[in-house]
């Protein structure tokens, strides 16, 4: 017997239907031109979903801290300068990996639960001039906080500083244009707003980063997640062998991709914003309190802290128990007090809503 | 339309049906008591497969490289020495993800095609004693070659440095004893002789090995593959998040390993090697000349060098659009001249080897 779950908490959300068919498919190896034509196609759509032309657009093999990883090692060399804009879990994160890879991190924080000040972080910019790379995650899911990362790619593309942007659990939920807003690299993941299964980080870089990659002096200290391989090995002709990709995990993004291009990235946005404003409406009715304030406060993951008569351990058991519904519990001073809430891909949908809600009511009763 | 393969390369390989049906299930959360209990029946069946009694035994979230990549960050400081048996591509792989995390790299070399004279390893660790490490590939999957790695551990347990093997294309294929041949470490991949799909890769790490690990002085410089984190997310109570792991992934090795366990580790290992020797009896009467010589040769990968009126990349192109058959070209000095056929998991059978050489005598007739 297999438990059916209703995923609602941060991540991974229930995939497409379609992205859950396509696993079934038989498995190709690396170097069989249909699996070629499948990888090249996903490129195409994840350009798609960035809103980008970057050749370099592929999905590392990983989960997204993978793709966090692969960036950070792909992009800084020991000594440099980045900095982070740390409000969440997230980025500490980036920190903790960066200050790994042998990089000096300035860190702009706000509080959890608030958002950055992007003039905060060009001011450190400023203070730092020769920071090779600004990293911002647009959405903290650790907090449902939205950061707005807009207004950082105009001023730092006339510097010779690179911006990262974690979309993480942004891409395919909120807007975001790697393009328009001149982000330099970013990176994703399979089970969130995109709707497949975990397993794979969609990144993409652009000019200025692959610039700055195949101009380090020092080695990328990751085999494994050197983009600079990655690109010879997904996008290179004939491919150059550097693992043993799975066709099935990229099956199931090609799929989960197609359906939310087929119903269309901004008609996406829409429905993840509809459908978290509709549980952000009702969650105060039922004594939850909302933790983001409004304006930074992100449809596809909304944090709630819990009425009085509902706890947080024995309320997510019985909510997992008794409806199937899985949701998140708080991180940092949340834990224990707070629920996170996602509505991402597939699962972002008004019947996701009423169900969690009505099973909500049934738990406050008791 | 899907093209339906079997899977006669060096990996990935057809996986079991089991394998296969399971990837199906519905998606559930890393912190599901139901995905939970599923991980930890995998480290069980994992430890029976790798003949270990190790606690720290579980599913990185990457392919074998990301395997390989795991236990040489988490097992090596910069500057440190490590001995690698280079005798095909794999060694080669391990000087250069050792090298590039900042360790010493002392090669101990044979011949491509030829096996590591244990004796030559030996003989490199009384020369350089304070190494940290031995690395070895146990069945290189660019030759078709076994290395004997037995002899090495008694040895190297009387000292200080540790025996890392790589058993990506072993592993369920012929035999390896964790415990009984005093490994200090070793690694594999869900999709060749496990029969799964490719996107994880086992790790198993002795006592020895997690003491150098949890005594290092510098940090790790890979969060996504560091295997102290790894431990504290899939085997401490409650588990300390660290990424997103694939339930879809894990449904499937734990399904291979089922249908393996259910044969018998020593009786999967008596099928590779029957399955092994009837297609390398029969490949010289067709022309091929096998270039692994008699007693170092692998049953589940064979390379041979192709006869005459065989051309290697129309056959291998015919090979699989006339008949869906996918094997291997052969690498380095053997590109364009050999084969590296596997028969491994579920296409280690008598039915493989008879339709590979029905379908390799049309192409000879052509």
């Amino acid at each position: 017997m297999h438990g059916d779950r209703l995923l609602l908490g941060p991540g991974p959300s229930t995939p497409y239907p379609e992205a859950v068919e396509a696993l079934a498919r038989p498995v190709l190896g690396h170097l069989d031109p249909e699996y070629l034509a499948l990888i090249h196609e996903t490129g195409d759509r994840l350009r798609q979903v960035f809103r980008t032309e970057n050749p370099l657009t592929l999905p590392v093999s990983g989960t997204g801290s993978a793709g966090m990883e692969a960036c950070l090692a792909s992009l800084l060399e020991p000594g440099e300068t980045v900095i982070v804009g740390v409000n969440g879990y997230f980025g500490e994160r980036l920190c903790e990996v960066a200050h790994r890879g042998g990089a000096r991190v300035v860190r702009v924080e706000a509080p959890w639960g608030t958002a950055l000040d992007p003039a905060d972080v060009l001011a450190a910019h400023r203070a730092h001039p020769q920071a090779a790379l600004v990293a911002v995650v647009a959405a903290e899911t650790s907090t449902g906080v939205r950061n707005d990362v807009a207004p950082l790619g105009p001023e730092l593309a006339q510097t010779d500083t690179l911006l990262l942007v974690d979309a993480v659990t942004a891409l395919g939920g909120t807007p975001l244009e790697v393009d328009a807003w001149q982000i330099d690299a970013c990176y994703s993941a399979s089970q969130k707003c995109l709707g497949a299964p975990p397993g794979l980080a969609p990144v993409t870089l652009g000019p200025r980063a692959v610039a700055k990659m195949r101009n380090r002096t020092t080695p990328i200290h990751s085999f494994y997640l050197d983009l600079g391989l990655l690109h010879d090995y997904f996008l290179a002709s004939p491919p150059r062998y550097h693992h043993t990709a799975s066709s099935t995990l990229a099956y199931a993004l090609h799929a989960g991709l197609g359906r939310l291009l087929e119903e269309g990235v901004e008609s996406v946005w829409d429905r993840h914003a509809r459908v978290g404003a509709l549980l952000q409406s009702e969650l105060p009715e039922l004594g939850f309190s909302l933790v983001a304030p409004d304006g930074s406060r992100l449809p596809q993951l909304t944090t709630a802290v819990l009425p009085d008569g509902l706890e947080d351990g024995p309320a997510r058991t019985r909510l997992l128990a008794e409806y199937g519904i899985e949701v998140g519990g708080g991180l940092g001073d949340l834990a224990g007090r707070a629920w996170r809430i996602g509505l991402m891909g597939h699962a972002a949908t008004e019947r996701s809503v009423v169900t969690l809600l009505g099973a909500t009511r049934e738990l406050l009763k008791a």
